[in-house]
């Protein structure tokens, strides 16, 4: 049995943000499992088997990726951005906990990516230059009542955040009460950013605060942001402002 | 004026795990910045000033490298994994913001690298599959109490959590005074994670459980990783275990 499954970040979209390592994985694939846009992305070697599957099928594509690989296929599945932060990573060992015993036994290796955290923030300046939290604000797999209680956390602790998933068809107003919630907690002058496909052509980025920030500033492919109280922005001449968090909390300088 | 800034993340370590980009812009250089130890890393090509400095300078080497900028120069600021993460971002912006007005209208640039949190996930599994957050555990630049209030509403609203800067010679109890606090809300089989240098020749990495979890597994190198109270690992024929938290929260499967 040769078979092995490696889980790859592909990092947030521009060829020179993926990690040599992914892409030594992703050439050495015999199988590329995935959601079908981050496929295309990739997909240029005709040798290699396409498993392409749609959104929210991930516990069955990584099923899928565990067996293939038992049958002594070479697996790349890949996420976008990092497979450890809201990609593929936690499927895959939830699948290998719950199914056939010998996908244990399974060569299996995740390489990690830029995610989509890190390259929206460094887009703006440093943001997350102090303490920060990622979440997802979908309620597809957890409760909204969850979701809320940890925005109010990390809010009165002074967390910075970023948000995945803030917005989709099937969850059209969890991103307003999200950020209704947070402005009981915080300044509405707060810096919150919508970063949507950085380092892709079609990257926009929106700098506007917590009193002001409107849900249809995002969509899907949107990384919201938002500071923490002391978060501050540097106007730029001819450009748009640096964004960053200090790395000093309630001292004297 | 021709001189720029170049805000770089070299990655965990090892050298495919360097972004193409952060490579790109590093060999362009004419002035590499950084602590010393980051430098050793990177510097070969011997057309390149070398400018090290000591840890906790960060704020006076990050003037020297915008007024480097100013004087023509195409500076290369360094920081292990990301330098968004408690790297030097912070500290240039922080600078440019305090500093010499011409500063703001340099070309500046971040160039994102895989994290250390990012590279000890992914070694170890997935145990930020689901909500997560970051902290720096160094009191020198913030207050103790903020950060034990910190933890203290990670740990109570279910959020994982990475440690930067766990310990050294001159905070040695902070981290044991942490993990007694995360005692008090979490269980004591809550999954800790000590990753020492991870994807480097010294990498070291230890998996122990929040009750017998000790300080003295960690250095200035290690990264703490906790889990939350749904963290789970995964036995491995002939390995240690994979250790990942569930994209589910609390509803039946």
């Amino acid at each position: 049995m040769s078979g092995r499954v490696d889980i790859i970040g592909l990092g947030p979209g521009a060829e020179d943000l993926r990690c040599p390592r992914a892409a030594g994985a992703l050439a050495q694939a015999t199988d590329l499992v995935g959601y079908v846009p981050y496929l295309e992305r990739v997909a240029e070697d005709s040798g290699q088997r396409i498993h392409g599957s749609d959104n929210r099928e991930e516990i069955q594509r990584a099923r899928l990726a565990l067996d293939l690989a038992i049958q002594g296929r070479r697996v790349a599945v890949v996420s976008s951005g990092d497979g450890g932060v809201f990609g593929m990573a936690a499927a895959v060992f939830e699948a290998m906990e719950q199914g056939d015993p010998r996908w244990r036994a399974l060569e299996v290796a995740v390489h990690p990516g830029v995610s989509a955290v890190l390259a929206a923030a460094a887009r703006l300046g440093a943001p997350f230059g102090n303490d920060f939290c990622v979440l997802s604000l979908s309620d597809n797999l957890k409760p909204w009542g969850v979701i809320l209680n940890r925005l109010e956390a990390a809010a009165c602790a002074g967390f910075a955040m970023a948000f995945y998933n803030p917005i989709s068809k099937a969850r059209p107003w969890q991103l307003g009460e999200a950020l209704a919630r947070l402005r009981r907690h915080l300044p509405g002058s707060v810096p919150v950013i919508f970063a949507r496909a950085v380092s892709r052509p079609e990257e926009h980025v929106e700098i506007t605060t917590l009193a002001d920030a409107r849900p249809e500033q995002a969509d899907m492919r949107t990384l919201v942001m938002v500071g923490n109280a002391e978060t501050r922005l540097i106007p730029r001449p001819g450009g748009e402002p640096w964004v960053y968090t200090p790395r000093r909390v309630g001292m004297n300088a």
